[in-house]
């Protein structure tokens, strides 16, 4: 019967729940258009609460992946566990046993993506995995194959749906950061521990994917310098927005003459560009292509169903043979003849900046701050310093934006700064993108 | 030598010679990826003139399609011509003769798409055309591809890069309609003649190509109702201005519970959604799917890289063999099992309207008005009606915006109104999307 495609999901959490159901309530359609019908013929997870579905057949539901690994008619799986650990094993064994893989695990890829690649590529089979960044956003296939004839030049990036939240309540409702994040836990878009979201390391993780498939680059997601949002006060989304801007955090890629740079930083973006009128959990990636030139898109980059129709869109390419054709096009292992780009210091990487500091209320503190940013090179381009309303305060921030500098000189200023006397806590430096 | 792939370009001019000209810059870095080298083989044009190029070896230029015909080992061509006819018979040819076709005409497929898919489907032989709406932005792959699980539910889309230049000119330069038209075409955005851009076609027959894509319904693009954007007055983009919106030509597709809506009409869109927000000579298209809620894609649809960028995509495509598989699997005949979605009477749509007419400054004439719209069940959701600075001027403009009402309710209403003694010129009449 090849006019079946048999499909397993293997944990069945959020995500895997979502594939089941998009995947049995779209089969009739994609089979008339397909000539295939997709069945749903095992469905795996460890804990046997979660298999407990109205919608699902009892005789194909498992506690461990054996009769994935067993049945030769299932040739596709789709991988939606939590630990990456376990995902790996499981991965590598669903290899071995002559199946295709789609992944929205962007940890997974992230720690072991170069290993799992690989091994894939040896054994003929396709990872498909184009719902690991920015979910229903197509923008691992737009790279990868509609934007083929393009050398990719950069990507801005707003990779985390719960920062982007956050900031947007922030500025939108006046939330202090502690509300507007407590906000996005209640709602489910932040875990209770939200580092992985907020220190910008989930960003990262997705930086690296989209930088291996734009630039061929392997990196270590650790070793991409970011910042994360917690640094950023309800004040200085007040300023921003006084100066014409929206912070945002953005994941950035940019191929220069002397290397690729990449960071994740929060980042003051004028108000009118595509990337500042992202609000909400919502995705976005501005990507310049050398023949396209600048193109945008935009869409939920979590949930459970945007994220089913990514899994879903891989496992339809799988079935009809489009990944096996794509997936060793990728720019996913090096290339004979090609020299892997050069990976820039950072601290060679210049932007403008927005400096926001607390300051003691006395005459000479402009002077000494404009005194060392001047000695490091670095041009003021306008300061804002209000009028306080109470006259008892004594400490008032004072806002500088610079010219064009250099992340080096920059953060040796800053340093500096915070050490003067009249300096009262640490300063907010942020990047700015006109 | 199977390692070698090669090409046809066939009609040398803006798009035939961007082609040829990525194609020879990227096939290196290509060759590396895909592991086939692809090679410009044949250059066609009947115009010997346009065959002058210093980077072409004059072994491969023709004046004639036959070369191609007759050389088994090109598998591909890419069709480039101006006139939609010649381009239908030479697509026949190239077909019968086995050779896969990339295309960026959509007027050819506009006019003679059915029979060329057809045709195409009959030889086993694939026909892509990804650079024929939107141009850069990869918009038809995504509904094909990437969305192929979702149903689409509706498509707003920017689709003539033309018109929209000149009404960004006219909202940011204070432009005069002639004069905006008069910059486009001085800067070769528009032909002498730009009827085609200006009167809704051009987005009309793009509409129709998306339309089957992501709807599987084949409609004669001149069956569209279309308003052109020649009817908006600066005096409407300010009104618009001043009430929180900006005028843009929107292609709409709308899958509705009693069929499927399909219009182009100027339209006020509210500021700061993403469609407002594209300017100058950008296309973008909003998709709503079922499962992924709403995506949008931003970039350039027209300008010769962008358009080049897009056709070698298609070109990718096809050599791989993933355009072989796509193919058959689009919306772009009858499939057994569905009933194609009926086509909605315009008369039946609705929506909010913007009104501007022009009326004698005297007693009654709101009130004559309103009563018009009150008796075909459209109410009123604000009126604008500035005092005149000039004494002189007897005649004022008054600036209906209504609450949602039918379009063919707003026709009738607005014809008797245009026949009021009060009613100077004919009115203006504009969507409003919220």
């Amino acid at each position: 019967m090849n006019h079946l495609a048999k499909v397993a999901v293997i944990g069945f959490g959020t995500v895997g729940s979502g594939v089941a159901k998009l995947l049995q309530e779209q089969a009739p359609r994609l089979a008339r258009r397909m000539g295939k019908q997709l069945v749903l013929a095992h469905v795996v997870d460890s804990d046997p609460k979660r298999l407990k579905s109205d919608i699902l057949p009892p005789n194909i539901l498992s506690t461990t992946v054996k009769p994935v690994l067993e049945d030769r008619e299932t040739t596709l799986a789709i991988e939606s566990l939590d630990d990456p650990e376990q995902a790996r094993e499981i991965v590598l064994q669903l290899l071995e046993h002559g199946k295709d893989v789609v992944t929205a695990n962007k940890l997974l890829l992230a720690e072991h993506g170069t290993e799992l690649f690989e091994r894939a590529r040896e054994l003929g089979r396709a990872i498909s995995f184009g719902a690991a960044v920015a979910g229903g956003v197509p923008i691992v296939p737009a790279i990868a194959e509609c934007l083929a004839a393009n050398q990719i030049e950069s990507i801005h990036a707003i990779l985390n749906g719960t920062c982007n939240f956050i900031l947007t309540q922030m500025e939108e409702h006046e939330s202090e950061y502690a509300s507007a994040l407590a906000e996005a836990q209640q709602r489910g878009y932040a875990d209770p521990n939200p580092i992985m979201d907020t220190g910008g390391h989930d960003a990262a993780q997705k930086l690296a994917i989209l930088a291996q498939v734009a630039f061929g680059v392997r990196v270590p997601w650790r070793n991409i310098p970011r910042v994360g949002i917690d640094i950023v006060d309800l004040m200085d989304v007040h300023f921003a927005k006084e100066l014409g801007y929206r912070i945002k955090l953005l994941a950035v890629a940019e191929s220069l003459p002397d290397g690729l740079e990449l960071h994740v930083s929060p980042t003051l973006v004028r108000r009118g560009m595509p990337l500042a009128e992202v609000s909400g959990v919502y995705n976005a990636v501005r990507i310049v292509g050398s023949a396209v030139g600048r193109v945008f898109f935009h869409g939920l980059g979590s949930g459970q169903m945007p994220i089913a129709s990514a899994v879903l869109a891989d496992a339809i390419n799988t079935i009809t043979g489009r990944a096996a054709l794509t997936f060793p096009t990728l720019n996913l292992w090096p290339v004979e003849g090609e020299t892997p780009l050069r990976l820039r210091d950072f601290a060679e990487s210049s932007s403008r900046y927005y400096l926001r500091l607390n300051v003691e209320d006395r005459p000479g503190v402009i002077a000494e701050i404009s005194g060392i940013l001047s000695r490091h090179g670095i041009s003021i381009a306008s300061v804002i310093q209000h009028e306080t309303e109470e006259e008892s305060s004594n400490v008032v921030p004072l806002v500088i934006m610079t010219h064009v500098a250099q992340e080096g000189k920059m953060a040796a200023a800053m340093k500096l700064i915070n050490q003067l006397s009249c300096v009262q806590t640490k300063g907010v430096r942020l990047r700015v993108r006109n």
